[in-house]
């Protein structure tokens, strides 16, 4: 039978639950056309009743008891939006044992508990949506699962962490040390007093294991990909970088291969003209390559209370028409594969490097001699004029399998002449 | 009752249709995951039996005889891959009053006969799928359906004909005379031997019809879209663009005013660090600000028997659940609007003008007057050393109503001190 409202619980009242309040009151008329029923939030499940919000909000709609939610039979849907990752995994499988459909924009839950949520969901006959747990308000889930769903997806690479984003650019466009850019990332709410997640590529691996999984029809798990973050880059490199025609960002990338599926999170050297090289500041974007379709990009926000909560409500439209039209959308997930992980050092890549020798003669011999040993060829060189009898030397290598590359660095660090390896980065070419 | 196989008949093996097959070909086992159903080409109307074909397929399959298809109860989704309008809307109406799902990839039909044809569709209870219509394999129409499907769209801006935006790239990154750059796509094939449609922004205005029929709710018409081509742009203007710091892009804009729908095709300089402004060669970008998730932006092939062919097997995934669930997704369309369309010349913009003059005093005191006279402000102005007694003046204004920069070009136009006005073109800001 069709019904006419859809009734919601929202479990949270943050930063993204008052987003979706506020664009289910802005936008109603269309929300209620395109999901062909009215969607009515029934209760919200808040800490405390009493805190001021920014969201006008009715004072008996709060509760702090979630079983109000979670138990009422009259609750069609029950979005999370709490974060964290061990109430909101228990209030997501009571609510699918309730048979009632789940939205979430919990990152950290859907990549380490996703899979085992989704076959809940469908023993349960109903599903979990999870479009805002990825890229904001861009929309990445439903393209990969609709949209491209008729490609192979051969490979992912995308920028998917603001806060990094943000510092790089920052480093890039103003000539700011890592420090700095950091600092004014706080300062701008773009960076949490304990950045550690971000920086050190946490953040995006998670998101990874999302894209990740739905990209290639696998169960990826955060251990399966190898984490690199961005503290140790100098605003040098990011100027080096230039000279020679690339950007330095934060890269996500998903590879199929033929060994399996090769996933890492680190920073790279990438084109001008590549089209991740231009996003900029807290922009995040997911660049696609599909056999079919070949090369694709989505980019926008990747956060924020409004452009989050445009993807809860994209899934709450959903959500509606599916619930009045009995459609299952999760036959996918859950028919995902187990897949080879392959390790980081067998991937071929090309190499930044930066490091300080001693100015004297022979010592590029003996480094260009630690890379001929080690089979490594060099593409680009760059020595400018010693200062206090050291140089700076900075190159770029070819592509090579990364034990070769380690091999020749081992040499070149035990090296008397050389002082310092200032900065060591992976070059992706296309 | 749900069906194990979906079948399927195609109306034209040309290139996008070839591209349907090869996609379903090597990438079958995913699209039957995905679809929840085999999908089996039936029957593929031919105009010649006997032509050699790009694509492997069996001679049985292949019928000059369009009822063959239409009138086969058989087959569930008519699949319009041959182009042209006539007799395209005409199968197409047929194969709805069979009750039969239509997908199709044609562009000049939907933006002319889209709102009908839809509303047939409705009545007969089945639906009509048209991702491939316009941007070639990057999502659109599904994103701007459902991802944002919560946001009331304010402006679309895209770069979404590939033949002009090859021309305007080979202009910038090859300094090419624009009848160079022409011939140069002309014989790559990314130009048609008649290039006009392209060249004028005919194209574009077709792909903005559809797409801002999607994102503002109306049913926009060809006449409602002022229409401006890339013809008269020289390698001077694309260079000067980048000295102010800006691209010059064929742009299609759709944007929400307080007046109504402002809908327009025609050039433009846009800033360097603009996001569509990286977008090289044959490659479409489409640039979306919703009033949820802010800027967002879709990037791809908009062309090609791949890509093309990859949005049509993702409406034939669509198409497949959906005979399943009985889901009809074209509720929206059907419920479209007539809106007020807002004329040129009220919209506000800012210009781009290069002038030769004769080198002598009072020249520039006469174009600043001209422009003080009209309201209008300069913001950038460029003149280098005169050759021949003949100087080159090149500048930017301030954002103004049309109407007042068209006043200060009459003016000038008149003044007997300026010999030619090289070329105008409008200047999107951000």
């Amino acid at each position: 039978m069709k019904k006419n409202t859809i009734k919601v619980g929202l479990l949270g009242l943050g930063t993204v639950g008052s987003g979706v309040l506020k664009i289910l009151e802005m936008n109603k008329e269309q929300v209620t056309g395109r999901a062909g029923a009215d969607i009515r939030i029934k209760k919200i499940l808040v800490r405390d009743m009493q805190k001021q919000r920014s969201v006008k909000v009715e004072r008996n709609l709060l509760t702090t008891d979630p079983r109000e939610i979670l138990e009422d039979p009259e609750i069609d849907v029950v979005v999370e939006v709490i974060g964290g990752v061990e109430k909101a995994r228990l209030y997501i499988e009571e609510a699918l044992k309730q048979k009632k459909f789940v939205i979430t924009a919990n990152k950290d839950l859907m990549a380490t508990a996703g899979a085992e949520l989704m076959l809940l969901a469908k023993e349960k006959g109903c599903n979990i949506y999870y479009e805002a747990s990825v890229g904001g308000g861009i929309p990445l889930i439903r393209p990969l699962k609709h949209s491209l769903g008729g490609n192979k997806i051969l490979r992912l690479m995308g920028i998917i962490n603001g806060t990094t984003n943000y510092i790089l650019t920052k480093m890039s466009l103003e000539k700011m040390e890592f420090e700095t850019a950091l600092a004014e990332a706080q300062a701008m709410g773009f960076a949490e007093q304990d950045p550690s997640s971000d920086l050190d590529g946490i953040d995006a691996a998670y998101k990874l294991c999302i894209l990740a999984g739905l990209a290639f029809n696998s169960h990826v798990k955060f251990k399966d990909i190898y984490v690199q973050g961005i503290r140790g880059i100098g605003k040098r490199d990011v100027f080096y970088a230039a000279e020679f025609g690339y950007a330095i960002k934060l890269l996500a990338i998903g590879d199929e291969t033929e060994k399996g599926l090769a996933l890492r999170v680190h920073p790279a050297l990438i084109p001008l003209s590549h089209p991740l090289a231009s996003v900029q500041y807290e922009n995040n974007a997911l660049f696609v390559v599909g056999n079919a379709v070949g090369e694709t990009m989505f980019y926008g926000l990747g956060a924020g209370a409004l452009p989050t909560g445009s993807s809860v409500v994209a899934d709450l439209i959903d959500v509606a028409r599916n619930i009045n039209h009995q459609v299952e959308n999760g036959i996918m997930e859950t028919e995902f594969q187990p897949r080879d992980i392959v390790p980081m050092e067998e991937l071929p890549s090309a190499f930044y490097l930066r490091l300080q020798a001693v100015d004297q003669p022979g010592v590029f011999a003996s480094i260009a001699t630690a890379f001929g040993n080690a089979q490594v060829s060099l593409d680009m060189i760059l020595q400018k004029r010693s200062v206090k009898g050291m140089a700076e030397i900075v190159l770029v290598t070819h592509a090579v399998e990364e034990k070769f590359f380690n091999r020749a660095l081992e040499a070149i660090k035990d090296s008397p002449v050389i002082r310092k390896i200032n900065c060591v980065l992976r070059v992706i070419e296309k």
